[in-house]
């Protein structure tokens, strides 16, 4: 009943890189990174790419095969928009195929992840993708709002502390809801929100409290409390704290 | 006008030190760890303590100076209780001045802290305290949290989802409430907690989602659906994970 043994499949590692500093990646991910035949990035189209700069020392001159995927929108268009779904999905589609060619040979790929894979981020469309299929492996790296709040210098949570992680995208009530209802928060995706997001700290009664990371953990980091804050929009790699431990008992 | 030169006062590192697989430490913690000339960790009293644990093999028998800070009591005392506040402000502050003493002579210390430093813990009770006179550095790590929805093989958010992390601590009503209002969450502290947050999760419509992960990338490691758990109250390192991703539109 034993046919030919099959072929066996390679393994998606989905790699968190963490915040963007190099030294800040774990000694797993290090090894992932440097010991993979085949390394795989998301980017926009004709840039390096951030996932692909934070690996470039540690791979030196060490040849691999590079496999960058290049998002064929940006975020110029808005994110429900029926223009921006239909060719993003067939990108995700298309990319799959991509990587499958890979596994389907027995070649293991590291697909770069900034942050932590399983926090937002476009790996989740892989992994939903061919998990089925592949052996998948994912090496979890500290996330771009933890680099962000130790570049602060910020404790973000303390004792019983709620944390709510929030999408600038959000509508001003639904911040304002969650703002009130909250002792910290990050809020992400802050870019051309952030008007829309100051007005909602205010009227929760917290913008004085609020700090603005900019690039954290990157080079030209920019960190400052969000009221001092001048220019409009943000860039993409921006991001606001709300720290909690106002109702600490221990002090 | 010039003096003595001032004595060089150590520097104390705030390492995290990831969920607890050692592979899970950052290049700049496992550096900071091997290298500094004092190690303190907090630990329960009678155990050799999770963060030493995890350095163990790392520091090998390198001869180093070890400063085990032990809390005079356990969670077995309410956070709120007199009589619990009292003690540990105390110990706090004693730690404090032991760690003063090797700063002031120019020794740098690392001191060891589960998960992320900034996100919850002990140390904000040292960090609150030294940095005013002390160069304090502080290496982030992977959060318990993140080491958590990695072993149970879940992506926490995607796309646009809020995320909120509660402490199990919360009443059943704020609990309810903060559920009512998140795309994904992630529950702490659940130990004696668990009935309670059960019935929010059934009242909240979310209770068969919800994941139940015991000493995540640990030794002893468990996961499986929350409805599956029988014992109760659970162990302190338990976390319940309700992923995100709801709402995605593009699959």
């Amino acid at each position: 009943m034993t046919g030919q043994p099959a072929r066996s499949l390679g393994t998606l590692y989905g790699v968190g890189l963490g915040p963007g500093d190099p030294d800040l990646m774990t000694i797993k991910a290090h090894r992932v990174v440097t010991t993979a035949p085949v390394i795989a990035y998301f980017r926009k189209r004709g840039k390096t790419g951030h996932a692909r700069t934070i690996v470039s020392e540690m791979l030196g001159s060490k040849v691999v095969i590079e496999i960058a995927l290049e998002y064929p929108v940006t975020t110029e268009v808005a994110f429900d928009d029926a223009e921006y779904i239909e060719p993003i999905r067939n990108f995700y589609a298309q990319s799959a195929t991509r990587l499958s060619t890979h596994l389907d040979n027995g070649e293991d790929i590291a697909l770069l992840c900034e942050g932590d894979p399983f926090f937002y981020g476009s790996f989740l469309h892989m992994y939903d993708r061919l998990r089925q299929t592949y052996p998948v492996i994912v090496v979890p790296g500290i996330t771009g709002m933890s680099g962000c709040w130790t570049a602060a210098a910020s404790p973000i949570t303390y004792g019983d502390d709620v944390l709510t992680v929030l999408p600038g995208t959000l509508s001003h009530d639904a911040l304002l809801k969650s703002l009130r209802a909250t002792d910290a928060a990050v809020i992400m995706k802050v870019g051309r929100n952030l008007d829309k997001i100051k007005k909602a700290l205010t009227a929760a009664g917290r913008f004085d409290e609020a700090i603005y990371v900019e690039r954290g953990t990157m080079q030209g980091e920019r960190v400052m409390p969000l009221a001092n804050l001048e220019s409009s929009p943000a860039p993409y790699f921006s991001i606001i704290l709300l720290p909690g431990g106002r109702g600490r008992r221990i002090t």
